[in-house]
């Protein structure tokens, strides 16, 4: 039994975790500390949590606890760490940016397990991918990895609102946001950089540009990332090769028809989909943001940590519908 | 020409006044009063009037003006016209709750058209009603009027957001309410006492309950009103009765076939439809809460105000979808 | 270990079931019966499970079959076993609304545990109940139990998309739906009896009329089902004797918030909430109307008929959003 | 006053023509032809028309038309034409594909008055641009005119439900599409024809590949199309340039802030944005796809057909939200 903490339990990706949590088998809730909510239930918070636990939220109490989630949002990791000093025996998995790149890591391992996973295995403390980031990188990871990516990467990406959090904002406010969709931070995208810094892992010699439009979606879970690049591989050659790269990567799929978001939604998968036109590769790629674009990623990586079965308490009924 | 003026410019109900005004043929804009946007355009804020008009938010300017919509919200009227001083000549309709009651309308009259046209024709100051309110009385009238209101009368109704305003708040965050429904202020709503009072305007013995459940629906127009009491007419007497009571009033519609909300959307229209269950009559009724709702009938009481078309304007195209 | 078939593979209760069972730590699914679909993967219409399964639709064999879920649409089951001679030992949990009436079970019991625990405990064929009527009722049993229904009782309940089955109709349409709502089968609709009948086996004093009004609802998941009626209980007396009501069933829970629909959306729950007003008690009830309302209530069921722990399978993740 | 006829009147289409002519201060319906419902009350389908119109299906009758849209659906305009004799007099406006392609016009002028202005106020007959085609067009038209095209253009483009017509569908059944995005014919969208051949009038010698993916998004109406392409126009030159050339087309209008499709939604208008990201012009074009990108662009080019102001009966009050 794995003994777990979430630090910043009242947001939107520990909500996310507990949901998961409370069900694993191998996971015990230690603690679930939050400031502003502290001896309050948890589900007063997470009011779809009512009738599966009793937790509140407390202090954190390193005494019993194999590892932490970071929920705190994005900057204050470092503070948190700089604040606190935690024992050598917890393990920690960051859900921030802080420590995703590659300058800065402090020795976390950027944790994408379809790119990183022995190292994740030996790891102590793991920076938990972006969305966005996810989604994407899922998708090029196999051409850059064969040294493919020789043009532009033409990428637009919508998703779901639960991406943007739980604070209430012009454009999370459901009359504006209900039946609309919008581009936002086109070309500039923060996750630019931690998709640029993954494929020159694979790559070295990338040095075009990826091109990244996001959109604001009118939905609340799942990405859908559309990409092109120039490529000479056939259709046959770039599912074979997708196939051979994921084979030992159990949440990954490849699908042979379109896929849609809500295939994946409530799920840890990525499913990925392919069409050649002309000189150009297509691939449609398909995550939940909160899962496998956040704590179903998170937990996934717990399981490795612990050396347990990497899809252990995420066989997870997807929504259908 | 009817020269108009907006108090309280940047809400949701300025907005959609806005949006019929600038398309009215006799209606001339003279001003449209924010506090805290003065100076901006009026697109900064009612961003799809961008390319029809191009407004920016004032002071008040009463010199050249024949009317003003107060669309400062509930509570705020009285200190408004406690603090200013407004010429003789201005007439008010006034969007708040504040001169509803007919314990406290110091001028006003309840600008319901469809109960008080005589009224309003001659009147200066107008208390535009509630959107629940003109929703569920439009389906009460004829019954009252007959005295036919002698049980408890049930009713349920379920409201596009936009009737909680543009104040992002928890329950009008996106991903929260997208795909959820909730019941809010049961038997307690606010609009009760000003329906209890339109009832009893036509029927003076009315005592019974009127139990109203209003649910928060995950749309973003219309309310759809659902009740039913006991009644003695049949359902042809009733249809009959409700086309006689409505045909001098072009908003109010009979439909043989059960309405959706979406029929109504981006209208002034009220649609009823009728059923009969034993000795139960259940009337349904929908509107736009921001037109028929709000701004729309606002425009409509202007119209009777300076003796034009009740129509003048509110020719609306529906959304359809 | 269970070995589990299904007849009717490619409908919206099957995907669901097939959602639950692939994950469930007893069941092994030995055949998904479809005269459609035969041969093709039952990915190709389930694509959600894409990745977790490599299923085939097929023809039913029940040769290692311990239980089958009919899941062929209302009307067809009582054709299927005219048609099909199965083995004495293969249990049925029957989805549709042939053998739910008292008049008619033919040996199958009303599958709602938190009413017939023992008898299902024992049983053989199973008719699982519907949708709106599980909602209903778990808000009433109480009630019926302690004989309080003494007058009329009021319900409106919307209801999600799913509940209308996967075939495309004019009232299914996107278009159309979105964004929309509207009443349906008011004081009329099938699941009347089979709710009257469920009062009346707990309470067969019961004479009064259930008046109820169906909402389709603008979502895909989920029934709210306001009830009220007037009773004696105060408001604690109520959620005392509910509590107690329902202390061994682990899928309902007592809020003292106001729940909304998405609470419990992809989990087998039902949550209660109440208030009391003058003399009348308001009851809240929301499910998942194909969980609690259709294939986690028969995988439930399931687990009762087999011996094993009545939750087992079903702790499933919400969706939160 | 025009008088009007509709061919195929009970489509998508069709309704929206109505929606707008019933209003139109200079249109008469002298017709609304339709096989299937001849003899019905539009308002059967067309349900959101109901108080609005009595108007009863009918056969045609050119007798006393001046013009009629045709509304039939892809590839029946030409078999209507060649079933049916028309009087000279009557005008055409054609809502199909059938006479879109430059090399099939059999006399039909392109109906993008942004671009064929002057060709369609003296035309007889006019091919109503598609949706997509439209959207993107206006946002590609100026720089072709400065044959500043000189790469490839890559298009992502999401269009509402609506585009897809009233017949139920698969991928039009709301369990399916509510809260879901899919792409759909990427690279080979069958309007890709059409942009190709309006680049090429303004710029003759375009001949890179215009990249483009459509998506499906899951609100009812609009189009947002976003488009980049290498471009040695400044921001500052790009909207100097766009300005001019749309400055006498009365329903583009450009945005300094990024726009939403919900801001064009119920309005005949186009709003444009642009960035500029190194050597890339990004542009963002949203419209309403049944308006602008349909039977709006029709009414406004009968009004140029029959020399009206082009804005005549197109002044709609937007939905807003």
């Amino acid at each position: 039994m794995v003994n777990v903490g979430i630090i910043g339990g009242a947001g939107y990706t520990a909500g996310e975790l507990l949901r998961i949590l409370i069900w694993h088998p191998q996971a015990n809730i230690s603690f679930v500390q939050s400031t502003s909510h502290m001896g309050h239930p948890i589900t007063d918070v997470h009011r779809d949590l009512l009738g599966d636990t009793d937790l509140e939220f407390s202090k954190a109490d390193y005494s019993n606890t194999d590892v932490i989630f970071i929920c705190s949002g994005h900057g204050k990791t470092k503070l948190f760490l700089e604040d606190n000093e935690l024992p050598e025996a917890v393990k920690i998995i960051d859900l921030s940016t802080d420590f995703r790149p590659k300058t800065n890591t402090e020795g976390f391992v950027y944790g994408l397990p379809e790119l990183n996973k022995d190292a994740i295995v030996s790891a102590n403390r793991i920076a938990n991918p972006g969305c966005f980031a996810t989604c994407i990188e899922l998708g090029l990871l196999p051409l850059a990895k064969s040294s493919k990516l020789k043009e532009e990467i033409h990428v637009n990406a919508i998703t779901g609102s639960t991406g943007a959090g739980q604070n209430p904002t012009v454009t999370s406010h459901f009359s504006w946001k209900n039946n609309n969709v919008s581009v936002y931070k086109a070309f500039t995208h923060q996750h630019l950089a931690e998709i640029t810094e993954t494929v020159l892992q694979l790559q070295p010699n990338f040095e075009k540009e990826i091109n990244f439009i996001p959109v604001r979606g009118n939905f609340s879970r799942g990405i859908m990332a559309t990409m092109y690049t120039d490529c000479d591989w056939s259709l046959e050659e770039a599912v074979e090769n997708y196939k051979k790269y994921y084979q030992d990567h159990p949440f990954v799929t490849i699908s042979n028809q379109t896929p849609d978001v809500k295939q994946v939604v409530n799920t840890n998968k990525c499913v990925l989909y392919f069409e050649k036109h002309g000189s150009k590769l297509m691939i449609v790629s398909v995550i939940d943001n909160l899962l496998k674009g956040a704590s179903g990623q998170a937990v996934q990586n717990m399981n490795l940590l612990f050396g347990m079965p990497e899809i252990l308490g995420l066989g997870l009924k997807p929504i259908g519908f």
